[in-house]
């Protein structure tokens, strides 16, 4: 039984968390802070860009260590391609904050998100960390979420309960996207909290099998940011005994991460700059895993497909363009493409009964759903983006000012 | 000694060339025609997109044949996933092309470009030919330029006169881009006509490095067209003797189709869908070419970098962001960027000198120099690409509209 309730991540047991204004934004809270209550183990997947953040590597260090007992997450500032002075920032704060805690400072975790490149306002989160902590409640997920978002129109929270063999368990997430959002990479900030108690290894495996199912499979710009982190905190607080193999506590488990992550994912497409669709696209009878992937991307990531998509334009053309040029072993003559359930594309030729002003009218819906057949193989994948809107090149163009 | 003069392609000794509406546009030249006598020799590169229309699949069977007398192209419709009823409309103009020249169908090449996945208008083609043969004329060039473009806003043509060794030599050449361009695929529509005596293999040996150094340099949208090809005719009218080694008469006219490729590709960079930026991306101190390509193409698709330089917005960070995801060897902390000479990221720090105002300014003009130095090896690239503006996204959001 898996019911989807109100509470974010503070409805797991153990789990505190607060969000408050600071001043690195101009407006909004900007500073969260979630805290476990036994310490929790952790585990985490990261961005794969060259070019990481200071508080990403100092995570890095730390989540090797042993257990996890805080998350300290700013927005409004990435502290990225800030150098040493960055990192000696991000230190700085992790100690500083185990210090009020009284824990060891590399139980704690640190994320940022904001501007690249500027130098991080450490004594305005130096000054605010008294009242964050005072802040901290079992209801604070709510402001958690808020405190992270950047460029977000709106949070992104779920939590989730589920039975098994009588005991109750729960696992929270809050999550921020909105932009520089690709594929395959354990992609933008999401933390996750469950009072499920496992093993590491195993949860760093079922984190990896839910990323790989959801966060890796959305784009939006085909840009992939220098700070992005999920992590998931198991402090163990339902008190089961610590799940060490893939039993069925553990697929009950893996499959409440699935659903997790997945809603957490969608949240974030649906948020993107400037977004006006939400796009399913699947790819089916592809020879291998690989070549289906490059074939979803490319058409998930090519700008005058994405256009085509905004303008409501049934330019299919287009998706056939985005299709060859992946570099993936496809027969052009052996092409379906359907769009909401309708074949407009059949062995890579229009479907003349369709006509333009029936595809226009499926192009209308904020919802859509691609499907592509290569007829090559059995191989298939999925991917979830957006148009490209005016709007989107708008809002990027005034990031800075 | 090179200049460069006026008559387009047509300046070449024995080219005639027309351009004349046919009705498959709405309004402006759609049909163009360029015709060689003597016959000439053909060199040509093609798009590397998987799907490949139907008049480039006929020009690739025709162009192995031998000698080249013409090449037809029409505006406003690719003739691309038409399937065998497309291939067939392309072979059958190039019968009845060659029935009214009297010449071999095989010497009859065809390209298209337009809407993808619409029929072919075939019989405003078939009447138009006895007009379009009639208006061929040594002066037709600037026509036949007009007639192969579609969204671009200004007709792209060269023409230049060299001499060696007390002999004038010719080299002209049309060319339409505009969007769907993307580096490393033998890119766009271009035609090149030369009246230079040269070998055939010679011919496609230094098509080939031209085009390497130009049109597979440059990128707009990263997204690679289906119709794609550079053809080049040498039809020897100059009765040189026939050039079969890199002599000093080869290596005047490498220099001269360098320079004409190299100029008709920024033609056609600055006359980009929406442009408002002509932006050179160098990439030096590479660990190999294969690194340097890969960094500078993800500078220059970068959606993200695309929309700042639009906005004018010194948001170097999305620089690194950009650097860092392209999968090529970078240390951050040793890259530097230059802006038009000016140094704003030193070891991968912002130069606090430089301020937010200097480098805003710099990025109000409309031509930016950006060089990143990877300080890594020796290897280096070049590419030159644009901004992308809501006018960009407005445009190819109701293409088909």
């Amino acid at each position: 039984m898996i019911r989807e309730v109100f509470g974010g991540i503070t409805i797991v047991p153990g789990i505190r968390a607060a969000g408050i204004q600071c001043g690195i934004k101009e407006e909004g809270r900007d500073l969260a802070l979630i805290v476990s209550e036994p310490p929790a183990i952790p585990a985490g997947l990261f961005s794969r860009n060259k070019v990481q953040a200071e508080p990403l590597k100092l995570t890095l260090n730390h989540i090797n260590y042993g257990l996890t007992r805080a998350i300290l997450i700013n927005s409004g500032n990435a502290n990225c391609c800030t150098g040493p002075e960055g990192y000696s920032h991000a230190q700085e704060l992790a100690y500083l904050l185990a210090n009020y805690l009284q824990v060891n400072p590399h139980s704690i975790l640190l994320a940022s998100t904001g501007h690249i490149g500027k130098k991080l306002p450490l004594e305005k989160i130096k000054s605010a960390l008294p009242a964050l902590i005072k802040a901290l409640s079992p209801e604070g997920g709510r402001d958690a979420a808020e405190a992270i978002l950047t460029t977000d129109k709106t949070r992104k929270e779920i939590a989730i309960e589920w039975d098994y063999k009588g005991q109750t368990f729960h696992l929270g997430g809050i999550a921020k996207g909105a932009g520089m959002i690709q594929p395959d990479m354990a992609t933008m900030l999401c933390f996750l909290a469950t009072d499920f108690n496992i093993d590491r290894g195993l949860l760093q495996y079922t984190l990896k099998k839910a990323v790989d199912k959801s966060f890796n499979r959305i784009t939006i710009d085909g840009d992939t940011s220098t700070n992005d982190m999920v992590i998931c905190l198991a402090n163990g607080a339902a008190r089961n005994e610590r799940v060490r193999t893939k039993n069925g506590a553990f697929r009950a488990f893996q499959e409440v991460l699935d659903q997790v992550t997945l809603s957490l994912a969608h949240l974030i497409v649906q948020d993107g700059e400037g977004v006006t669709k939400f796009i399913e696209i699947r790819v089916i009878g592809s020879a291998t895993p690989k070549d289906a992937r490059a074939v979803a991307r490319s058409l998930a990531n090519s700008i005058l497909v994405k256009t085509a998509f905004f303008g409501e334009d049934p330019n299919w053309g287009r998706f056939m363009m985005a299709i060859g040029k992946a570099g993936a072993r496809v027969n052009p003559d052996k092409i379906n493409i359907a769009l909401n359930g309708l074949t407009i594309v059949q062995q890579g030729l229009e479907v003349p009964e369709v006509g333009e002003e029936k595809a226009r009218e499926i192009l209308r819906k904020k919802e859509l759903r691609v499907v592509v057949d290569l007829n090559l193989g059995r191989a298939d994948t999925i991917v979830w983006t957006t148009d490209l809107s005016t709007e989107y090149v708008r809002l990027n163009s005034q990031y800075l000012s």
